[in-house]
């Protein structure tokens, strides 16, 4: 098709780095990339943290789960829910923000943190970086909100691990195409014949890269996980940060 | 840098569409891309409805608040949030869904879809297609998700016009970059410092286009926005799709 689309669709996570820097000026085009996305009436309520410092990045590793790539790989980047410019805004104009609220303002919000997200993603990617993003960062927000120092209508919604890769890692198959691309209206059917036909190409992919033992098959990896609440710490910190969903 | 990122940088959003169709499979190579990004615990939660029928997307065009483009062009695309899939699974194996149920899941999902979106983005200007999201998709969700055929734990987030531009549009400057890159940690300063620099280059961009009059700067655009809930009608169509936000 062309590069850009058959690099992301290439797209694969990693998860073992090279010990070699990332310069800044990459760091900055990852980053130009993220804030030149669209967003929701140009409120520009995204912020990313920059991690280089080895003892933060450590701390990190261990907040988010311990996962000890965040400290391997040399940068971390913190993508920030940020409704705290806005408010800024509020205060000068005398305009009372309440867009955060309220759910809609949260969905504008995290769909935002995702579309820049994205870019960063292919924009790493296009420059022969490697990548994983990092949920963890929703483990223990309250700590690392502190140790990021985000004010007042922010909130931590995605790390993104940025370094060398130093393997070739796995390419995961995705849900049947059909599954996921609907034709006028949601294709309940298409969605509900997906799952076993997806179960079974996972098994077969879990038991090539040697882990069939410990998530089976999607079914199973997915639906454990959700029978609970992944990171249960999120709602009472989004209302320390001042975030509500009425 | 690259072409990838130089194209990620130039974005713009296009709201003039030709009276020409966009092929099937450069819509596919669209959706792969979103569909090849990464996503939380591999939960696959977004999928994507492909709104090519005439009088569909007019109705779609005034659900949204009247954006005429949306029928216009030829295609739209409709990000959907999805635990439907999930929930399916959690059936199949016995471990009941209660993620939906809660902010973290929630949060999640609309990260995901703002993440597959960035990439079809992406993937559609780099096309040379032109594209613009549609926020307002939430303006009357229920009636997009009768119209949609949308079941239960999926919700409808964005929209994204696609077509080829008629016109060569603006370039909406961003935030100072400082303001959006933080170093460690959070840069108050910056963002406080950012917000009269902005307003006074948006002011003179604004001047340039000839809409100064209706949006002033950026302060006053936004906080007038936000001082209401843009999209009252979420909170009610969330709950009613069974998702929630404990």
């Amino acid at each position: 098709m062309n590069n850009t689309i058959e690099k992301i669709k290439d797209h694969r996570s990693i998860r073992q780095y090279l010990d070699k820097d990332v310069p800044d000026e990459l760091i900055d085009e990852i980053i130009k990339s993220a804030q030149a996305m669209p967003n929701s009436i140009n409120g520009q309520q995204t912020s990313v943290i920059v991690v280089r410092d080895k003892a933060k990045r450590e701390k990190l590793a261990e907040l988010v789960g311990n996962q000890p790539y965040v400290a391997k790989a040399p940068v971390f980047l913190v993508f920030v829910m940020d409704f705290y410019r806005t408010y800024l805004a509020g205060e000068k104009t005398g305009f009372n923000q309440v867009i955060h609220e309220d759910i809609e303002g949260i969905l504008a919000g995290a769909t935002d943190v995702g579309i820049a997200l994205g870019a960063s993603v292919i924009a790493a990617e296009s420059l022969g970086l490697g990548i994983v993003p990092i949920g963890g960062i929703r483990q223990n927000p309250e700590e690392v909100i502190e140790l990021l120092g985000l004010p007042e209508y922010t909130f931590p919604m995605v790390g993104l691990v940025v370094g060398y890769p130093a393997d070739e890692s796995h390419k995961k198959p995705r849900v049947p195409f059909e599954s996921f691309k609907h034709n006028e209206s949601y294709d309940k059917k298409a969605v509900e014949d997906s799952i076993d036909v997806y179960d079974e190409k996972m098994s077969k992919y879990l038991k090539e890269i040697g882990r069939e033992e410990q998530e089976v098959n999607w079914s199973v990896f997915t639906s454990r996980i959700y029978q609970s609440v992944y990171y249960p710490k999120v709602k009472a910190a989004t209302i320390k940060q001042g975030l509500k969903t009425k």
